[in-house]
């Protein structure tokens, strides 16, 4: 009996070391004390059964942007970098697939240029190499190269540049029973392809933009078609209307890093009882990329004018982290 | 010591016990054993960790269509009826609104000749009564009609008119870690007022047709405002499409009552490893309803036609359920 109290003894001691040990963990590449507060008392506050915040796990709704929130986005989305791979490998067989002076530029890797063409280049970019296919082979093309493609400057696969702070801050709101959802202006079924595996979120979690799909019997082997059209752009206000077209839940915890994002900020913080906006602002040069007011992709120019009047978190990535990107090679 | 290991057999005893109780009345309404047979053995052969049929619980995807399977939809389906409530009312203070004669059939209660305008009269009828207000005051709407107004020939709460042997199913299903989505043909959103209470499925597990949604910041009180547009038609070869975009997962169990869910029977059970598609077949004119071929409303007929060389399961509403209905004033 005695040697059965003691492993108890034991047990429940390895118990609560454990515990709070996970506690002084979270968000350990968050250096900035003033904002990992911040968030930690939000999460805190809404988690305390007892206390006078209490939000209900199934009410504990998170939504993300993904370019620029969870990974980088320079030079082009990742999503559209996939597309140049693709577009200079079918230009192997088919030179004349490169047929507008946008193309052209982005094959010769002037990416400014490229984006001269506005929405309509990038269109018929995603046309050419991510339609007319299942969404399973594409799944199997943008996976592919998520792992194994090497980005131009970073020299290191997409798939590790993603931003290890953020990964601890999904861990850290998951540990508080927080449902996590994308919302992203990027393709939702491009995401999919590697969100369970680097942000431990699962392919229904996904929200995105939606292009055409048809469903095909195929003599007893069917197949969802990608079409060349475009159903939803995922994007500023249609990021709130898609939060209620997947979700149907009001978040009350939105992290985004464009003015793309603006609208779900705004929607989750608008509401009674507690809510928080976090921004991350793209500060660092060395590191990441520095961007914001004016930039090609993914400007910030309004959440910057008014993320304090509007209680925002505005997240500093050179001076409130620690780290950007995890260890080479170690993926979560 | 001895008292200790009595008490640890009495516990063992006790959660055996409760282990055996809960699977002997697992679908205790289903009085065909054939067919529950099919369903329990399907459900615990994809459960079982160390059987060659296992699937992860992530990968036990299981879709229901909603209207004429989870509940009743005649006269019409109940969001249509909701919808002739609605005009009714609103006819009070305008009467010019049943301006075609097709809403003039409707609310004299001739629904065939409603039915007669085809999808035009349809349309006509949800934009008048379901647009032009933001989701949530349409929620508030849709959830008081469904728990409190009266089925004109069941004389019971619509909410009510759901299947006891469907919700057993769910909650079986629901033990066995399955993930259960409604994909239907119905609004999502109207389906999310009742959903959690009746079927325990939350918003976001509820896919349907979807239509035009404005966010509108409206001096710091944003809204979803609803638009008089369609932009996703949940039926047939859209239910598959509508899988891939929220869910992003090939399901493994579907069940339906009507050609409109043929699409979705099929992508499910066209697939290698396990799958289980079920069709419930109207053949009780007491209890419930009966229809398949040439009905007005969700004719089942191609499902008729081939159920048996799909090897799917044709439930005999009649002869396969002790009940239909839940007892009266008892909501699960």
């Amino acid at each position: 009996m005695g040697r059965l109290i003691q492993g108890l003894v034991t047990c429940i001691l390895i118990f609560s070391f454990s515990g709070i040990q996970a506690s002084a963990k979270a968000l350990k590449s968050w250096s900035n004390e003033t904002v990992r507060h911040r968030i930690t008392s939000f999460v805190e506050a809404v988690s305390d059964k007892h206390g006078p915040h209490y939000i209900s796990p199934e009410q504990r709704v998170a939504v993300f942007d993904n370019d620029g929130t969870l990974w980088s986005e320079y030079p082009l989305t990742f999503q559209a970098m996939f597309s140049v791979d693709r577009l200079k490998m079918m230009a192997k067989d088919n030179p004349k697939i490169v047929n507008t002076r946008y193309l052209k530029a982005l094959v010769e890797g002037d990416y400014a240029g490229f984006l001269k063409g506005g929405k309509r280049a990038v269109g018929d970019l995603a046309v050419k190499t991510q339609t007319g296919m299942s969404v399973r082979e594409f799944q199997a093309l943008g996976k592919d190269w998520v792992f194994n493609a090497i980005h131009p400057t970073k020299n290191r696969p997409y798939a590790e540049l993603h931003y290890q702070p953020m990964i601890e801050l999904l861990q850290y709101l998951r540990k508080h029973d927080f449902e996590i959802y994308i919302v992203s202006g990027g393709g939702a079924t491009f995401i999919r392809t590697f969100a369970p595996e680097i942000y431990k979120i699962p392919p229904q979690n996904v929200i995105g933009s939606q292009i055409g799909m048809k469903y095909m019997y195929n003599d007893g082997q069917p197949q969802v078609l990608r079409e060349p059209s475009l159903l939803i752009n995922d994007d500023k206000a249609e990021k709130v209307v898609s939060i209620e077209r997947f979700i149907g839940k009001r978040p009350i915890f939105a992290a985004g890093n464009s003015d793309g994002d603006f609208e779900m900020l705004e929607w989750t913080t608008t509401q009674d009882g507690p809510a928080l906006g976090l921004l991350v602002h793209h500060t660092d040069v060395d590191r990441e990329f520095a961007y914001d007011r004016g930039a090609p992709i993914a400007a910030l120019e309004r959440g910057l004018d008014e993320y304090k009047k509007r209680g925002w978190i505005l997240v500093d990535m050179k001076n409130d982290w620690k780290v950007v990107y995890p260890p080479k090679n170690k993926l979560p």
